[in-house]
Order: C-alpha cells, then structure tokens, then sequence
C-alpha cells in the first residue's frame, strides 16, 4: 500500500499533528473539517462557494444516494464528482451507520443489511460489497468501511459482537476495493472504523485487528451517538494510542468547535460534522464566542455584521437586522447566508489550528479559543 | 418635473421602443423587466448575482414590508438598498394591490384602508400620504401612486367608482411626494396607475385625468387579475394611445416572455413578474422552446443543461439529470439554480428584444421567438 499520508510536524504540548493527505482529486492539509454532503450538495451551497469558503474535501453519504437518486445513475453521469460539479476530495461513508438508523431494517446476515428505502419503501441490500461497489460507483476519493455502529449506551455483550461483525465486514471491504474498478481515476482510499463503544479493551482489540488487515486511515466510531462529552474524550483517547501515527485519524460526526480542538489535541486529523449546516437553518450562529440565535429580539435593529471581524461573505455584505428579517420571512437567502456564515467558522477555525500547530501554539490557542467560546456562551 | 425618460429610437413596424430612464441609483435600459424582490430579497439570489444576471432595476413591495420588518426599521438601516445590499434602481409598489388581495379589510374611506397584517393581525392603516411616506422610508427610485385595483371581471359602476378613488389617491400621492424627504439621496420618480378594467372610455378617462396631474411614468393596472389573455392585450391597446409617448409605460404584474414581447410591441417599457421565480421553485424552467417540468422522468438520465445553449450560470455547471435529483430531494441548491437561470432567461430576452429594437428588427425577432415558443409548449 502506497502512503498516502504524509506527516509534516508534530505538537510538542499536545498530541497534535499537521498533516497532508494525497488523493485523487487533490492534497488535503490535516486537521481538517469536512463539510457534509449528504445528497450530492452541501446544503444551500454551490461547489463554487465552497472552494471560496477553502473547503478542502466534502462527504458524501452513500446510504441516502443509494436511496436517491441511485448510485447507478451517478455511475453514469460519470462519478459523484462530476454529478455535483465538485472537483476536490470527496470521503464517503458507508452507508452502515444510515441503513442501521433511517431505514426499516428486514434482515440482518453476515453478509449485511435487508432494509427498507425511507424514501420509496424500496428493498435494497447493503453489506460490505455492495457498500465498496457503491462507492466505486460514486467515485469518491476516501471510502470508508462498512461497520455496524452500536448505540450509546450499549452492553459488553452486544459491543463485542458488533465489533467482530464490524472487523470482518472491514476485512471483506478491504478485499473488495482492491477488485473493483472506480468510477474515477486515482486510487480509492479505504478507512477503517475503530468500534468497541466505552470498552478500553474492546477499542484496543478493534484497533489491533483493524491495524493487521491494514487500511489507508482509521475513523473512530460509534462516538456522537447521545454520549456525554466526557464519554467521547475517553473513547478517543483509549483509541488513539492502538492507530498506527503514520495513518490520518478521522473522527466521524464530531463536533463543536471546541469539541473538534480538543479532539485534534488527541491526535485527531479530519473531521465532519451536519452542525454547522442544520443549525443555520434554524438560525443558530456559530462564531468564536459561542452561538446565538438570530431570531433573537436584540438582533432587530442591530445593524452589525453576524460576526465582528468576520470576513465571510455574509459579514461583509450584510446585517444582522436584515439576517433576523431574511430568518422570520422564511427566505432562502438568509439560509444561504448563514450557512456560508456558520461553515466559514468552522472552516476557519480549523485553519487557525492548522497554523498554530505549525506555529508551536497550538494548546496555547486552544485554550483562548475555548476560553472566549465558553465565556460568551455561559453569559 | 425634470425628464427622466428618454426615447432612444423606435420601432418602425411596431410600437415598440429603445429608451433609457435616469434613476437616483443609475440609467436603466428600455424595455426591462424587473425581477420581484417581495421581502427585500428577490428569492434564493443574492444582489451580487443578480447584477451578474444583467438585473437592471428590482421590484419591492411597500405592503410586504410594511408589515415585516416594518419600513421604519428599513429606513433606520439607511433605506431599502442598503438593508438588502442592492444598490442600483429599485421600483417598490404602493402596497395598495396587496392590502386589497392578501389582507383582512377593516375599513375603507377616502383616505384609504385599515386593515390586519397578514403576518401578526395588527391593525395598519395604508392611504396615498401613508403609501409615500412608507415609499420614501424604503428610499425606492421609483414609488408607485396609491390605488384601488379592480378584479375581473369588474361591473362598469364598480370601475367607474373605483377609477376616481384611483385618480383622486394619485393626486394626493402626487402632493405628498413633494413634501416628503426620502431616504436617499436623489429624486424619486412617481408613476400614476391607469385603471378602469375592460371598458375603453373609463381607460381614457383614466388615462387623461392623471396625465394632467403629470407624472414621471404611467402604468397599467388592472391586468394580470384573470382575465384572458386577449383581454390584457386588449386593455394594453385601449390604453397606450393616451399615454405621452416622453414617459415610460409599465404594465404590472406581466407576464410569460411571449405576452411581454406582444405587449412591447404595442408600446411597453416595463415588466415586472414573480413567474420566473415562483414556478422555478416548482421546477418549471423556462426555456426558448417554452417551459418544462424538471421533475419529468424523461430529465432523469439527461446530462445536458436546463437548455441546451443557455450561458447561465447553472447551465454552464449541472445537468438535468443533477437539478431533477435536487428537486425531488427538496435541496435549496435546486431552488437556487431553477431560479438562475429563469431569471437569465427573462432578463436575456429582454435584451435580446432591446437589441432587436435598435437594429430594427424587432417584429422578425419577435414572430420568430414566439414560434419557436409555443412549438415545443405544443408538442
């Protein structure tokens, strides 16, 4: 297997890193977030706006193009790359972790997953082949692992069979990739997903097993699904040690802000997450002291920007009064701007972390960007 | 009244005309059609966009913003185009259409109409001074004069009473303009309203009472209301010869872009219409060959553009196939581009019509786009 994951510097404080990870559609500079593209588009926003945004690499979800519009038809327009218009790094999941939460499960084998479409009630089938095959369909630059992802809390016994399940769905995946030819050039990266819920010998074992079949970069799984913060700090931290430093590590659906810097102190390289996205369109405005809600009265004649000193597209063109307006009207514009708004934060707070740590001043940048977060947050 | 209209060349065969109106907020082009901007957001666009569209001059409503977010709140940001970010011309309307066709009537008198917000039930008040003070609020370059629009079909006595309620309100909208500051700098232009429905002597009528009032521009109401389409033609026919031929002619609420080049060539100046951006948010795309569904199975693998030689932005970067699949996924990426590129077709063909009008070979254009119009709406 070529590395494709190249480590640049390491935080000497922290277990940090900087990092650069090579794909078919273009080098991607870690810690990362990737913005969510569930149905081939980041919600509200052209391929455009993103590059604008310095969006680096997007996530495609397998399960909902499965479902629509069919990951056959995006074969045929020529992968999901060109079907969307975008031209950078695509990571698609799986599929699993839908299939196992939006969908009427039927049936439940070795081989994987009978469901029903939540869309049309159409029977589909999706295991670790037909997850591979989806994603050779789509194209995408990063596959992941077909895994089964237990909820929080979960028993020993339940936990220990799915992850047995989960290590060799990812063993099949591996197998498949390296047989079936993709939608576009390049060689598909395929991660593998670390599960074993709250369980430190359970992640441990996960991992080693994981670690011996060999995958391109690892995700930690099964973490943002209801558990208290402190509970995905352990899961991370008793993961992290068992992947192997020369591997991008990806946290999935994580987080916050603050959530994403800590995590990145743990070692953490990519991240995704649909807050930044879905909160916008319930006028929820993230920025580095904390969020606030725009339908708030003291928004109305508040003529300042959605941020003081942001320079996104939204601040510079426009105000809060007129955003509460664009809010209360139900317009279109005003979820456009303040997702351009709330994924900008995001995607330049990651970009400040990438400095820092290059910089040496990363845990020192941690801690001011946490401490005013929460500051204003609490107020 | 300094002249603000200027006739540039006409047409030979037709009534067709080239001319240029000064605003306070720069020159607009002859004939135009005006995008609708209802909430102080023309739906889904940012202003940016529409000005890489070619939008010349946009349309607000007085009544919508009268009740949310208020004009007073408009008029505190600096007036309409500063709270929207749209600094070339903005026509708004008097309000007077929608008090009498959105909301709950309380009581009518000479001085105008108490009604209740569609919005929160409060209790407003709209009369000619009431309508140009909330026009000079938002700062608009071009206020419409108060009036009372008839539906169809409308009795002769109904008509009669209900042009000289028009007449006397343009009257006093004509007073109250002089005295009234606006928010912006420059003059704002006042446009009297031809009522009088279906009947040729109370269009006369109409017409030459507010031609000796005088005023910058003149439209026909009353159109757009029901009626059939040989109607509106005929209303447009009965009306025009009364209007001076030095000031720009504005026919409300109209219409697809066959009834725009029709009524053009009997004499029109300006169109404004929520068409192109209402349907496209039910998928209805406009083309040179007529209109289509985006939802049609037969869009499902196509991977051309919305139409096949269109220059817009949408058409330049997605497919059929991608639009359809955001459509029935109910994506605001879907919303946006449909939008783009109706508002690019309307807007284009209003430039195509400028320049069929110049070179004098406006009625050929015309013949020949609507043929191949209503040939592929046939087929």
């Amino acid at each position: 297997m070529d590395r494709s994951f190249q480590l640049i510097s390491s935080d000497t404080r922290t277990a940090a890193r900087r990092g650069r990870l090579q794909t078919a559609h273009g080098v991607v500079e870690t810690p990362v977030f990737m913005p969510v593209g569930t149905q081939a588009t980041v919600k509200c926003m052209t391929p455009d706006e993103l590059r604008e945004l310095g969006a680096q690499v997007i996530l495609g979800n397998t399960y909902h193009l499965l479902v629509r519009p069919g990951t056959e038809l995006i074969a045929k327009a020529g992968g999901l790359h060109k079907f969307m218009g975008w031209d950078g790094p695509i990571l698609t999941d799986s599929g699993g972790y839908q299939v196992f939460s939006l969908a009427k499960l039927r049936k439940i084998s070795e081989d994987g997953v009978e469901f029903q479409s939540h869309v049309d009630g159409a029977t589909l089938f999706l295991g670790p082949r037909e997850a591979m095959g989806a994603q050779a369909a789509l194209g995408s630059d990063i596959a992941m692992a077909f895994d089964e992802c237990p909820h929080w809390p979960c028993d020993r016994e339940y936990a220990c069979s799915s992850l047995e399940l989960t290590v060799q769905w990812a063993a099949r995946c591996k197998e498949a990739v390296s047989s079936q030819p993709s939608a576009v050039p390049g060689r598909q990266l395929l991660f593998g997903i670390v599960q074993g819920s709250v369980y430190p010998d359970l992640r441990e074992r996960c991992a080693r097993e994981l670690v011996a079949i060999g995958f391109d970069g690892y995700a930690i799984g099964g973490v943002s699904v209801g558990e208290p913060p402190a509970e995905m700090t352990r899961q991370v931290v008793m993961t992290v040690p068992f992947l192997p430093p020369d591997r991008p590590r990806y946290l999935m659906g994580v987080g916050t802000p603050p959530q994403m810097l800590e995590m990145i102190a743990h070692g953490v390289d990519l991240f995704d997450c649909v807050l930044p996205t879905r909160v916008a369109r319930n006028g929820t405005i993230f920025t580095a002291r904390g969020t606030y809600a725009i339908k708030n009265a003291r928004c109305r004649e508040d003529f300042g920007p959605l941020e003081e000193g942001c320079e996104c597209y939204a601040c510079r063109h426009f105000t809060r009064a007129y955003l509460r307006h664009l809010f209360w009207a139900n317009e279109v514009l005003g979820l456009r701007l303040m997702t351009w708004h709330n994924l900008h934060m995001y995607l330049n707070t990651l970009k400040r972390a990438r400095a820092a740590i290059a910089a040496g001043t990363f845990e020192d940048f941690r801690k001011e960007f946490v401490g005013r977060y929460h500051a204003e947050e609490e107020r």
